[in-house]
C-alpha cells in the first residue's frame, strides 16, 4: 500500500478543511461572536497537522484500488475528527463523543443531533453545523478533485469509492472535469434555492443554512422546531428543492446538454419521482381521513415530509410521530430506499431497488426455466455481473451492519421502535427517527458507546458500506 | 406445464391429509367428542376431491423444474384449505380466514395463533391443530415420497422446492430412499421425546400435542400460557428437543452412520450451537442483573426462550415482552437467523449466514485486490456460484416482501414493533412477536385482509420464498 500517498491525500484534506472553517470565522466576525476565536484556533490546528502531512508530494504518486479505498475512508475520518474540535474547545458542546457524533452527522448529511436546543448555539458554530452538510452532499474528495491534481490518472478509485449508488457515472472521461462539472450544478442548484428562500423574506443567515441542509441532504435545522415554524411558502420551496437534490446529478447534465429526452428516460428518475408522487398521495389520504389536517395542509405537510425522508435529509414540518401507523411505515420504508445514485442523498439507492427487481424476477425466471440464460439491462445497457453481485452483496451486508448495531444500541435499552429507527435514521443519513429519537426528540440520551456506533452507522452508509469495511480487513494492511 | 400430472399430485395430498385427519377422529372417540363428527366430514370432503383429482394416473408422469415448484406451492395451499374446514364447520372458529391462518400457521410450523382462548377447543381440534405441525415440520411432499412413488425418477425437484435451507442435500442417491430416512430419524427423535415427557409425568395428551410442536419446530401450545405453568423438567426437556430438532438432519445421519467426526465437523451446526450458548450466555446476565430472575431460573429461562426462537418454534415459558431491551434484541435478531437448513426449524438459516459472511469477505478481499480470484469453500467443498447467487437474491427478495408485508398490516394501525414483529414471527415461522402479538398476546386483532398477508408471509417462508412466487409469475402459465 502507498502509506506515504495516502498521508499526502489526508494531509490536502486537513489544509482542505482549513479553509472551509474560513466562512464561519467571517460569520463569527459579523456577528462579533467570541466563539470565532476557537473556530480560528481549529483551523490553525487543521492547517499544522495538513501541513506536516503533505510535506513532501511523495514520488511514487500511484493510487490502485485498495489504497483508494483507504484513503476515502480515512479522509472520512480525520475530517470528522478535526471537524469537531470547535465545538469542544469553545465549551458549547464539552463532551467530544458528542461533538464527534454531531460532526460526523454534518459531513455524511445524515442531521441527526445530540443537542436538546440548537437555538443556545452561537450562529457561526451553527453556520459550520450546517456548512459540513454541504460540504459531505457532493463528496469531500470529489470537492478536493475538482481543485487539486491530487493522484494524476489514478483518481477514479476515490471517486468510485466516494459516490454513492452502485454504478459510478463519469459524466465525461477526466475524473477533474466530472468533479468540477458535478460541482458546477451543485452550486447552480444552491445559488437557484437561496435566491428563493431570499425571495420570500426568508432571514439572510437561516437562507444560508437552510440551504446547505436542503442541498447537502443533512437535515440540521437552525431553530428547535426545525421546520415547523417557517411559512408555508419556504415549505414548499425547501421541499421541491430536497427532492431536486435526491436527482441523480446525471440528469442535470443531459438537461444542460439539451437531451430532455434521455433525461426523462432514465430509469431512476422515472421509478424515484414515481414513488414520491404515491407516497405524497398516499399519507395525504391517510392522514387527511385521519382528521389530523385539512386537505390543502395535509399535501403540504405530506409533500415536506416525503421529499424529507426519501431524500434522507430528515427537516420536519410536523411531528409525523403522530401520525398512523400507515403513515408512519411509508415514512420508514422510505428512509430504506433513499434517494437516487449520483445525487446528494442517502439510503440504498433507487437504483439498486430496480435492480434488485431486476434479479428477484431473473431469479424466479431461472427456477422455471433452468437451462435459459438472461441478460439484465437498465436503461437499455446491459448491467454487468460485477454490478449485480455488488448490490446483492451490499444488501447482506447492510443487513449484517444493521442487526449489529440493533444489538449493541440495544443495551441502553430503549425501546425496539426508538432503537430500530435510530440505526436506520443513522445507516440511511436521514437524521431523526421515531419515538424518543422522533423529529422532536434527539440522539442525547443514548450512551456514548452508543454514539459511538451510529456515528459509525452513518459513516458507512454515506460511504456505501464497503469502504469503511476495508479498514477491517487484515489483509487490507499487509503487502 | 404438465397440469395433468400436478392435479394427480393434488389428488395425493388431499388423500393423504384425509389419512392424517384419522388420528383426530380416533382422539375424539377416546374423549367422546361430539366435534369428531365434523372431522369425519372434513374427511369426506378430502377424499372426495382427491379421488376426483387423481382419477386416472397421466402418462406422461414426467415433473421438471417448473412442474415441481407449482405443485409444491399448490400443495401447501390446496391442504391449508382443506384442513381449515373442522375448525369452521364444528363452530370453534366461525370466520373460516381466522381457520385458514390458523391451518396455515400449523402446517407451516409458525404457531402464531388467532385463538383467544386454546383451552376452549375440544382435544380432538386441538390434537389436529398440533398435528399439521408434525406434519408439515418435515415436509408433506418429502412424507409423501417417502410412501408413494409419485413421479419416478424427478421427484428431486419436488424435493427442492419443499426442503430448507440453501443447499439440498440427499443423504442417499434416491429421493425416495433420502425421503424415508429422513421420516425415520424424524419419528425416533419424535419417540424419544415422548418418553421423556411421559416420564416426568406430562398427560399423555399433552405429550402427544408437545411433541408434535416441538418435533415440527412449531409452537402451538394447548394450554392459554403456553408452558409457563409446567415444571422446569418439562420445560428443559422441551427446550432441549427444540435445539434438537433444530439440527440439520444431516448430523443425525453421519451420527447414525457412525461417523461423528464428520458431524461435528458440519460447520453449520458448530455455528449454531455457538450462537445457542452466547444467546444464553447473554440473556441470563442480562435477566439476572436486571432482578427479573435468580440465576437458576434465568438459566431455564433464557434456554427456554432461545432454544424456542431460534428453532422457530414460538413456544413460550414467561413473557419475554417484559424483558430488558437487549435481551429482547437477541430474541428479534434469532428471529431473523433460525434454525438449520435441513431441519424442520424455519427462519433465514444458519448456512445462509455462512454464505452470507463469506461473500461480504470475498467482496471486500475483490474491492482490495480487483484482479483476484477468490473461490468459497464451506466444510471443504466449493460453493457453487448458483448457491451463492441464490443465497444473496434470497435476501433481496426476503426484503422486499417483508417491506411490502410491513405496509400492507400497518392499515390496522399497530403500533411499528407490533407490526414489525407479527412480519417477522410469521415469515420466519416462529408464532409470538412482542407487544401486541406477543407471548401473551394473538393475532386476533388483526382485520381478515392483514391475516391473509401474514398466512401469504407464512407460506412464502416456509417454502423459502421461491416457490410461491413461482405461481404469481406470467411465465409460469405460458407454454
Amino acid at each position: 500500500m502507498n502509506n506515504k500517498m495516502i498521508a499526502y491525500i489526508l494531509g490536502w484534506v486537513l489544509i482542505f478543511e482549513a479553509a472551509l472553517m474560513a466562512p464561519a470565522l467571517i460569520v463569527s466576525l459579523i456577528y462579533r461572536e467570541q466563539a470565532g476565536v476557537f473556530i480560528l484556533i481549529s483551523i490553525g490546528l487543521c492547517l499544522a497537522a495538513g501541513f506536516l502531512l503533505r510535506w513532501k508530494k511523495p514520488e511514487d504518486a500511484s493510487i490502485y484500488s485498495r489504497d483508494g479505498f483507504v484513503a476515502v475512508a480515512l479522509s472520512w475520518v480525520v475530517i470528522s475528527l478535526f471537524g469537531a474540535v470547535p465545538f469542544t474547545i469553545s465549551g458549547y458542546v464539552p463532551f467530544y463523543i458528542d461533538a464527534l457524533f454531531e460532526t460526523v452527522s454534518g459531513f455524511t448529511t445524515t442531521g441527526s443531533s445530540i443537542l436538546t436546543s440548537v437555538e443556545a448555539l452561537p450562529k457561526c458554530l451553527l453556520f459550520w453545523r450546517s456548512f459540513t452538510h454541504w460540504v459531505g452532499g457532493m463528496g469531500v474528495l470529489v470537492f478536493l478533485m475538482a481543485i487539486v491534481p491530487l493522484a494524476g490518472g489514478t483518481n477514479m478509485y476515490m471517486m468510485k469509492a466516494e459516490s454513492p449508488g452502485p454504478v459510478v457515472g463519469k459524466l465525461v472521461p477526466k475524473v477533474k472535469a466530472t468533479a468540477g462539472l458535478l460541482y458546477k450544478m451543485y452550486l447552480g442548484l444552491s445559488v437557484l434555492e437561496l435566491v428563493f428562500l431570499l425571495a420570500g423574506r426568508m432571514p439572510v443567515f437561516d437562507s444560508f443554512c437552510t440551504v446547505f441542509g436542503t442541498a447537502g441532504t443533512g437535515g440540521f435545522g437552525i431553530l428547535n422546531d426545525s421546520f415547523a415554524s417557517y411559512s408555508p411558502y419556504v415549505q414548499v420551496v425547501v421541499a421541491l428543492f430536497m427532492i431536486a437534490f435526491g436527482v441523480n446529478f446525471s440528469f442535470y447534465y443531459l438537461m444542460v446538454q439539451k437531451k430532455p429526452k434521455a433525461a426523462f428516460g432514465m430509469s431512476e428518475v422515472r421509478l424515484y419521482l414515481i414513488v414520491i408522487v404515491t407516497a405524497i398521495t398516499l399519507i395525504t389520504v391517510n392522514i387527511c381521513t385521519a382528521g389530523i389536517y385539512g386537505v390543502p395542509e395535509g399535501i403540504r405537510q405530506s409533500l415536506f415530509q416525503v421529499g424529507s425522508i426519501i431524500t434522507t435529509t430528515g427537516f420536519a414540518s410536523a411531528d409525523f410521530n403522530l401520525w398512523p401507523s400507515f403513515s408512519k411505515t411509508i415514512l420508514v420504508l422510505l428512509m430504506f430506499m433513499g434517494a437516487c445514485a449520483g445525487s446528494t442523498g442517502g439510503g440504498m439507492k433507487v437504483s439498486r431497488f430496480i435492480i434488485w427487481g431486476k434479479t428477484v424476477k431473473k431469479e424466479l425466471y431461472s427456477l422455471i426455466h433452468p437451462h435459459s440464460v438472461m441478460k439484465l439491462k437498465m436503461d437499455g445497457k446491459l448491467v454487468e455481473h460485477a454490478t449485480l453481485r455488488s448490490a446483492n452483496v451490499y444488501l447482506v451486508t447492510y443487513f449484517l451492519i444493521f442487526a449489529a448495531s440493533l444489538l449493541l444500541i440495544s443495551l441502553d435499552n430503549f425501546d425496539f421502535t426508538t432503537n430500530f429507527t435510530a440505526v436506520a435514521a443513522t445507516i440511511n443519513n436521514i437524521g431523526p427517527g421515531l419515538e424518543v429519537v422522533g423529529p422532536t426528540g434527539n440522539f442525547s440520551q443514548y450512551s456514548a458507546f452508543s454514539k459511538l456506533v451510529l456515528s459509525f452507522d452513518m459513516l458507512v452508509g454515506r460511504l456505501e458500506l464497503f469502504p469503511l469495511l476495508v479498514l477491517f480487513m487484515r489483509s487490507t494492511w499487509k503487502d
